[in-house]
């Protein structure tokens, strides 16, 4: 079903090395090429802006693939190999207007395909569709649903947090630790940003000490200390080591949050993800609203988007107590 | 510079019908195949997630031309399209994960390409790269100046909103009006709401009848009962008439807005465009705090986006005034 280039064979005759490697190595080789030549498309899992996922099968097995098509970026250096491997075919022209669809030369490879394959329920989840909802969260709400929901996950779930917490691991990526039990936290770059040389990339957490936080509406007026020590260290940090201000980064909770351990997120301003209402709430939003009321995040309605699958069970909880409008 | 397939010549022999029309035609595509053919590169204006465009010239003539190169949304339909003209080129392997980078035969026409001839400098700017930077707005900052920055924007720039309100543009579009002069408000599909068929699309403004009032900033407890009125009947309409809950709609203040006379927004949870933090406020929120406290956003620090070609006298008084970090 899909072409292959020559490169795939003139790369696996480069492998050199022991002639165990190259027997393994081409042994596995020629297996992923049968089977991906033989993949068989079965349904749609999702059509986003960015890719296409498509659930398969091979000929001969039974079990679930996964192949997703996604867009590559553009590079500024790419600029005239683009102009010369395009082919224009005429849409409209009105005015100083016109416009063109456009194919490109095989030179050219825009696009990237990833296979998981044997692919479980999770990975075929993850690439489905996915509703999402606005919840207007009313501190009962709250008390009744979310907290009960928070409750039940299992507190391994946030090991890797610990582990950093405790210096067992990332210890030499922290950029900075206030060690106080109380309105200490420490603050490093997140796995997301590989590049610390990207400053448009820039994406840092600072994860507080106290375990007993799980998200703002944990927060009185009593943890303005911690989360202006927060605000202060952090950006002071950025300015120094990375020469970026506070006026190129946005600096914010989320809620709902991935996991339930307070962490504040410094994403650079270019950075559009998780960023959007209903997910983020700005750290000054936050200690402005406690300065003004000790208890406003106990009081407050938080308007919140949930996920029918990434929230699979507090979006059912929520629909059995009939929140959702 | 750039290839022509065949079809533009077809196209062009098949064209039918008066001599006359035939000629202008013939003339018209040849003039503007030749141009295109000689486009010259001079510079990248922008290199972004879904376009990249270029400012050139062409061989003949000194003016400015804008190519824009985008990336067109993947169609469910189109699948086994996708399948049958890929051609891949393996990147890596591990246990159940591979990757490839693939290019794609003539049959697909993955680009739109734009252009933009003779450009004038504010199209030019229009797709030139731009900064955006982070400003936490303290009351006085909004008095010394974001507040005369509103007071010089000439109120012509409002007419068309003045044409819907008095009923003389856009009046078969009206979904509900409340006629109060203080606590009235015009609710309507907004322009960029082409299909209302397409409810993941669905985007609509109530824009309030009271013209003192161009920003959450001059909201107090005074205009709760209008700002209920606008969440509560809007939210019915769309129910009502679109069969849209209020768990599928985003309902949000711009702050800053595009043109300063209040009005709420009402879009589809899936769209993304305009709802990020810095840049929207949910009404919601706005509800919640003039409940609290009359006088909340005439005393917030207000966090917003400011983008330096967008907002450029506001973002010039801005530096000036030493009020970007």
């Amino acid at each position: 079903m899909i072409k292959w280039t020559k490169a795939v064979a003139m790369t696996a005759t480069a492998v050199t090395g022991l002639l165990f490697i190259r027997y393994r190595s081409r042994k596995k080789r020629s297996e992923y090429l049968a089977n991906l030549h033989s993949f068989r498309p079965t349904e749609t899992l999702r059509v986003s802006e960015n890719d296409f996922a498509i659930l398969g099968t091979f000929e001969d097995n039974q079990k679930s693939a996964v192949l997703v098509l996604e867009k590559l970026p553009f590079h500024r250096a790419d600029r005239h190999l683009w102009l010369q491997c395009l082919t224009l075919r005429p849409n409209l022209q009105n005015d100083i207007y016109a416009s063109y669809r456009a194919s490109v030369s095989q030179e050219i490879e825009p696009f990237k395909v990833s296979l998981i394959y044997p692919a479980t329920k999770e990975h075929i989840q993850k690439y489905s569709e996915q509703e999402f909802y606005i919840v207007r969260e009313t501190p009962t709400l709250y008390k009744a649903i979310t907290e009960p929901y928070i409750a039940s996950i299992p507190t391994s779930k946030l090991d890797w947090i610990y582990n950093i917490l405790e210096h067992k691991s990332e210890s030499e990526r922290i950029l900075y630790e206030d060690t106080d039990p109380e309105s200490g936290f420490i603050f490093l770059p997140n796995s997301k940003w590989c590049h610390l040389n990207k400053k448009e990339a820039l994406s840092c957490l600072a994860i507080v000490h106290n375990r007993s936080l799980r998200s703002t509406r944990d927060l009185t007026a009593d943890h303005l200390p911690l989360l202006c020590k927060i605000r202060d260290a952090c950006l002071k940090v950025l300015r120094e080591r990375f020469q970026v201000e506070a006026s190129s980064l946005r600096v914010y909770f989320h809620y709902q949050p991935t996991y339930y351990h307070l962490h504040v997120h410094f994403t650079h301003i270019k950075i559009s993800n998780g960023v959007f209402l209903g997910k983020a709430i700005f750290l000054d939003d936050v200690i402005y609203s406690l300065t003004r009321q000790s208890n406003h995040y106990k009081e407050a309605l938080l308007t919140y988007v949930v996920g029918k699958s990434q929230h699979a069970s507090l979006y059912a909880d929520l629909v059995a107590a009939n929140a959702m409008s």
